[in-house]
């Protein structure tokens, strides 16, 4: 490849900036990717442990809308406690 | 929560086994988010240095698309210069 890099538009330093964010992005997305990998190789290996995936994948996403539930509810309880008084954030805290 | 593990079915050793897996899978789901979020920060501080947000979507995925072609076409170059005893990996590579 070996980009020579057009300075029209942005400027150099408008282009390297881009450059230097784009780059970022790439890195993260491949980092996501590899952990895509990762979550793969463990399926892969519950399966062959004998266990049946697709029921794992469901209890994943039933714990992770009971945590979305869970929180939610308290964050209703800290807000209610609040509201009357009866609690810093620790005693909200203390009742989980 | 408190969760008393129940034994029917799995057996403990099965038990333990299947909590390990969700566990790891829920680890790698959370790191994957945190990557999200990552890119998510990046292009919220592209856009305040005044970069339009959809347009380096454009170029990522566009960039995305020239790498694969370009692995792509690696490969098939790789295939036919074997094919025609031409070259070793390493003369493919140097021919990138």
């Amino acid at each position: 490849m070996g980009a020579t890099m057009e300075t029209t538009g942005l400027g150099n330093s408008g282009a390297k900036q881009l450059k230097a964010i784009v780059e970022r992005i790439e890195r993260l997305l491949e980092e996501m990717k590899a952990l895509q990998d990762d979550v793969k190789d463990v399926y892969a290996e519950a399966k062959g442990n004998g266990f049946d995936t697709k029921i794992i994948r469901k209890i994943v996403s039933l714990r992770k809308k009971n945590a979305a539930e869970r929180q939610e509810e308290e964050a209703l309880l800290d807000l209610y406690m609040h509201a009357l008084g009866m609690a810093s954030g620790g005693l909200a805290d203390a009742a989980e």
